[in-house]
């Protein structure tokens, strides 16, 4: 049987304690951590069984619904297509890590400058290495990072397709064999490097705003 | 029961009557249109029930299989999750009608330089629009098209989405909204113009060509 | 004996039977072919004898006047010196030819997403080389093309001057050195990229239409 | 008495436990604390009694020194020069906070990928306002945060300046005096603003790496 | 009758005195007053009587002939459509002022950072004005310059269309009418600003190097 | 004992005989050489004893004070910052010449159009030099200057330091050292490229104003 999904795509997860925090008293900056999930007002629709399922398994999982599914959730058949794209993409056999995905979706992020992802998905790579300086340096230049030659082909190739994937050419793929990448590697490349250039961009249309508790994870 | 798309995705849709073609004798430039589907060599996978009917439905209706399709039939989990994501979005009900769903398409797709996306959905917007020229107008230059205030907002969000996501704010949702889009119809534009910012960039980084037949097609 | 050119530059061709052509009914969007030259009224000025027989000479051959030379119809000695130069530039002997020429012609407008040169010369390209999908890829990204060794590295340095002029060095010199060419074949490329920098700029300022009948034109 | 800094700025704080931290075992991706202070060998210079000082009190104070001072210890004179400017620059009264000249800073390092000074300053902005988000915010795009007024136009200034400071004009200028500035305010922005598009440049420009107790503070 | 211009245009005028200048001894840097006219070795053509009297009267008249003119010599028909396009747009009736055609020459020259171009036309921004440092801010930062409006939107323009004329629209040539342009004069700004967009990457193209004595010119 | 600085920074060095000009009777454009030394009005500070010496001996040696000092003498602890840096960046022992240095500051200006910077190196590579089209190339576009292959390597690195300092990495400090740069070197080429991206930022916001004295020097 569906339900509702909370009242309305405004209502989200709120972190432990984070309501009584105010900052340095007279910073004059306000806090950070509101409580939006994004800037368009959207009903919450009906979710699925299969839906409903799928958040009470992240509540069990992760403590929380990360926000980009209560985005989706004022309709169920986009949630649905999303989140089936997304968990295929991050999530399923690949000759990829799942380490390495999280690295290109963060890489790709800090291209675009898209503060959902890059919190969120910096969040996943301080956990998946346990080496927070890592997150930190996908997010600020990866090129300053300590990588292995083919994790940084990887990621040169990632940031290409983001800035001027109309430049990319065979050799670009090529070098991406040499260091060991068969052409399904470079597919899944591209199909995580592809997808965050969608969704930095819808994140930062709507002012998609990343729970609070990514913040703290990994460090 | 489930069957192998064709022998392997370099194998495409033949355009009629294009094999013969050879251009003008002496030109000493290649023909450009190949069969290859793209620059990945990657083992055709079995489709499901599901996808071999769709793809026979496409044949029917269009006489051809999109070469994008074929591209991702090497895995029918990918070729699911892209056909359903894709469908909903470009189909599905919502304020925009499928020409200026299209008219994104082609409009983002020219600021990533995408030749597989700007021939299909080109030939798409010349087809829903009866307008050759609307179709190369997109293409080229929309600041050039003679638009309606409501489309020329929709785009210009698009393009800005495109290039600078970073720097959407909600001044750009209100000039939306003051033309009139919900931000139902707001967040149906952030999902084209993010879904073809992903999609460019995937056709090129794979080196993706489009069937043939695209380019006559709404001449 | 010298005569008005019609009555105004705002008079142009108008392309047989798209006066009645209304797009789909209810698309909202407006038709493009609208027969405006360009957007400065400018009264037409007096045509000397040699342009009155050249304008002849176009309508015969052509079937109109190109829409670039009715711009300048408004001062005869430009029209003249406009037309004398792009006439050896584009016609006379040179070691490319007018094909490449014209390749060169439609990869730089591209660049500079002009509407009126990509339109023009993309249908010159088609006409050429009876090759349409050649015309669209010099339009769209002439680095997806099937080219030779030479065409494409007459094209990247048409189009690195288009781009960043500045950086060309004695290196990009010897890169057209080394696969053929002389060095006034590097001249002509030179003078038919940079034509094109000039020409898209003033048609994009002038808001300059091309003929409606190009958009058919080798289909 | 002067005397040398340690034996060469290759030696640098070792924050604690790091030493053993290993990453998640078979993540494939280098550990990134590693405690070169930058990519230049230089020998360690004699230092002056005051830099003796300074150091010995960043140790108590801070519990290290910032390798950015160690950068500079092969020159006492460039070094002295360097904590001069910098310590007038962000610790001197001013109009400005010492938080906002973080935010600045951090702002203007996010413009230039600056991995040093994203680090040691993004932990400067969390610990003065006491707001890990804010922090999190400077660093990934400034536009996504909620900040008063003041507070925004004096970071689009600053990022202004950063990107395209030859485009800076009276307006610029007013658009700060019209949310509150004075002309000192101005002053300092800019000076704050410049002086880390410098450090922004000698950092990336030397490798220089941050001390990796920073990645914690103010979490 | 015709005769052949000099030798070759490797050999191009001498400033006076320039032979003999070594620099400062020690400085390490060669001396940049070279003589070569440009980096392509073409054979001098032969000289129409009207070119051959238009050389003899730039000697009379300026003291030497200009680089860019013995760098067309080459080809009398290239050289003669060239000097009668630069001759209308550059001297002829127009209501742009000699000087203000020079500044928008300039302007744009300095977008493309062309040293011919850049040297030859900023001798003639100071000869025409008087004012030494005019032409330094028109080749340096024109926004910088103390301008009347009118001036400013003219140049405003002209770099607009040099930077991306594809976003140029109505409102562009609105603000021009409104400063106090007619329709005329926007067509000269957009010819000299195309034209020079032409020029600049014929001359860096080429490395087609100004005459010496342009340097000392208006200080 | 300490004294004010002139009244007020608004007060600056008047170039002799540059009172009477007037360019061009007719020109309509105003005079550039205004006696302005920045757009922001701070009230004169105290000078220390050491810094009104400092004054006087520039008085003496050079004719006037630089217009950077008088704009920084609104507060003698930020003047003698900056003197002290600068003076030990760009005069004290180093692999680097004098005029390399000013090579350095006027390719890195250029990049940023700093019109203060640009106008008083300028004229110190033309002085250091004494080849005045040295000290144009420097500012107009390195890359067309003749320089030795270490000269060259130098100017890159400083370049690339200006526009994509994210992206230096080891090979191209390894390029510097390949033609013979020491790795202090490359911290004293990285200083002066680094600094002079503060200088032109802090210039160009506070709409400093070169004395006119500059223009004419080394001419």
């Amino acid at each position: 049987m569906a339900k509702k999904a909370s009242k309305s795509n405004v209502l989200a997860y709120a972190p432990k304690g984070s309501g009584g925090a105010k900052g340095m008293p007279g910073s004059g900056v306000p806090r950070q951590d509101d409580a939006r999930v994004m800037a368009l007002d959207l009903p919450a629709g009906t979710l699925s069984p299969a839906m409903e399922a799928y958040f009470k398994k992240c509540e069990e999982k992760l403590g929380f619904v990360p926000n980009v599914l209560l985005a989706y959730a004022f309709d169920n058949a986009k949630l649905e297509a999303f989140a089936a794209f997304y968990n295929d993409l991050m999530l399923a056999p690949s000759g990829l890590s799942k380490l390495e995905r999280e690295m290109i979706a963060v890489a790709v992020s800090s291209q675009n400058r898209c503060y959902y992802c890059l919190t969120a998905h910096g969040a996943a790579v301080r956990t998946y290495s346990g080496d927070p300086a890592l997150g930190e340096l996908m997010a600020m230049n990866y090129r300053a990072a300590r990588l292995t030659k083919k994790q940084r082909a990887m990621l040169d190739f990632a940031v290409k397709m983001t800035n001027e994937s109309f430049a990319i050419e065979e050799q670009d793929r090529d070098a991406l064999r040499r260091v060991g990448f068969s052409d399904r590697d470079i597919f899944d490349i591209a199909a995580v490097a592809g997808f965050f250039n969608m969704s930095n961009r819808v994140a930062s249309a709507t002012d998609m705003r990343p729970n609070a508790v990514y913040h703290g994870q990994g460090r």
